[in-house]
């Protein structure tokens, strides 16, 4: 049973989860990443799947019933079987919450493949509807938040290699997102527009850090990036739920959104990399402000001492430098 | 030039320190960690030492003037040469400072050492005192916020292995501690005691939680900790500022400090840690709800994709059995 836990001190929640530290790992075990892939004991292959019942799946080849699927992650962190309550504690440093939500996995091919760039472009838009769909579910349950997330490599945090992603659902505004809402909310009573239309307008002006666009979405490396190599991914219109999307929306982000991953599984530096996508919350209708949006982390740099203690994040790789070299990664 | 970027949605400053890119890394070159320690290129050896000139040293011994010395940053990302200002921006989304601060290297042995169990009592004390010492010298400079961190091993994200750690000073409160200050400022008014003091009476009374502790000092991992192992040190009583330590109290310190990270070192599943040292501003006189503290970040697992998208961390290792591991973590 896992539980939230909230820091009297910064006021923060963590999750307590025992049961995921049980769960298999594909590179824990292998010396070499090339060497071993996981193959014959991944769950996730079609041929020798071992995980709960799919809630979603999406095409059909001559060997599966699916090109791509939506399991329950076997080591949920959050279960949809659990009322979200909080006990709240008279002393303050107690308090507790049940693990109330959503983890379920993205599974992103019935074969055995490793990266986005063995996936088709097929594959990549329905995993994308199966990200939207979801999002859909989660808020028909009366959660507040969806998130979708890819842990890309063993630096990323992913425990298994075969291709795959997980969505969440979450019972409040997260605090990463919380801070994004309340800055922009400050940016637009300041400037009067969204700073993610202000950004793109500027960043498509200057050019340099943009990585690629087409004539509904753009990627870019921000001037302010936490991360090297760090890209975004926003619609150039302003639009603040992921999940209004409709198919044909996804189909021109898709292209966009595989090309970039693509160059960045190509560049020599990056060997892991998680992306996640931001949407606003459910529960308010104020949109003005947010724009949903993908952010790319690439795992270059590890966050450190400085990094952990201050919320400051030291990056070592100006964003201008860093789009040139994704504008020019070869992809085949 | 380093520089300080905001960014215009969340409002967090990030540095950008290309100049750091270029450092030399004793972890990258190597295939394995335990062949090359990096002694035959180690800038940090007193016979072939290779930094900026010393600003302190303490000790003496037959072969160096010194046992712990404090040089500045050959790769700073802050510079005590440069004065701190904003450059605002009519648009909102360009602002940035400069980089102005201080940036400095806590050589822990003039030997090539690189773990904190080789070095010796003397030198574990001299380390703390260095850095209360440079506290001192940031705050007489007029920054606003002192801040030591040792990040060991290259999972946290060290570069090189040569004993050592880091002092900065910062011109602004970094977000961390401004969201400590803040959350901690709440739970006084509510609950009328310092949040530290109540939890460290609480995990006294439990016990289960705590590490280690001594007459004035108390080593616990915290029931909300974000990473497996996590374990916090704190003065029993009451106190805000690490730099009005005296050295006496800075020996007491000292041995519990070294034992819970000798500790640290000896438990199997931990290969590399940070630690860091929490100290209320210099600009402020508000006390009563701030604990100075430190906090030990052993790096067990990885920030994945939920934990930079939401800011709530999942920790594996339920606070309980992590302490009781580090109980009985074997120490020669």
């Amino acid at each position: 049973m896992n539980e939230f836990r909230r820091d009297p001190i910064s006021g923060r929640w963590v999750i307590i989860s025992a049961s995921r530290d049980a769960r298999p790992n594909h590179f824990r075990s292998s010396v070499s990443a090339t060497v071993d892939d996981g193959r014959e004991t991944c769950p996730f292959c079609v041929h020798q799947m071992d995980t709960p019942a799919p809630v979603a799946q999406y095409g059909r080849s001559s060997t599966s019933n699916w090109e791509v699927c939506v399991v329950p992650n076997r080591y949920p962190v959050l279960q949809p079987t659990t009322l979200f309550s909080v006990q709240p504690d008279p002393s303050g440093i107690d308090e507790v919450a049940s693990d109330a939500g959503f983890h379920e996995v993205v599974i992103e091919s019935p074969r055995h493949i490793t990266t986005v760039t063995e996936m088709t472009r097929e594959q990549f838009l329905w995993m994308l509807v199966a990200y939207r769909d979801r999002f859909g579910a989660i808020k028909e349950a009366g959660l507040t938040q969806g998130l979708a997330i890819k842990n890309s490599g063993a630096a990323a945090g992913a425990s298994l290699k075969h291709a795959h992603s997980q969505v969440f659902g979450l019972p409040f505004v997260p605090p990463q997102i919380e801070l994004e809402l309340l800055g922009s909310q400050r940016f637009y009573e300041t400037h009067g527009t969204c700073p993610f239309c202000a950004m793109i307008t500027a960043e498509q002006q200057v050019a340099t850090r943009v990585v690629a666009e087409n004539d509904a979405f753009i990627a870019w490396c921000p001037r302010a990036s936490r991360f090297p190599f760090e890209t975004w991914i926003a619609p150039k219109s302003h639009r603040s739920r992921f999940e209004m999307e409709d198919d044909e929306s996804l189909g021109v982000l898709g292209d966009l959104f595989r090309l970039v991953v693509q160059r960045v599984e190509a560049h020599s530096r990056i060997d892991a990399f998680n992306y996640l996508i931001h949407s606003l919350p459910f529960d308010t209708n104020h949109h003005d402000h947010y724009h949903w949006h993908i952010e790319i982390i690439p795992r270059v740099a590890k966050a450190a001492g400085f990094e952990w203690g201050t919320g400051i994040h030291i990056n070592t790789v100006v964003p201008a430098v860093a789009a040139e070299q994704l504008r020019t990664s070869s992809v085949e």
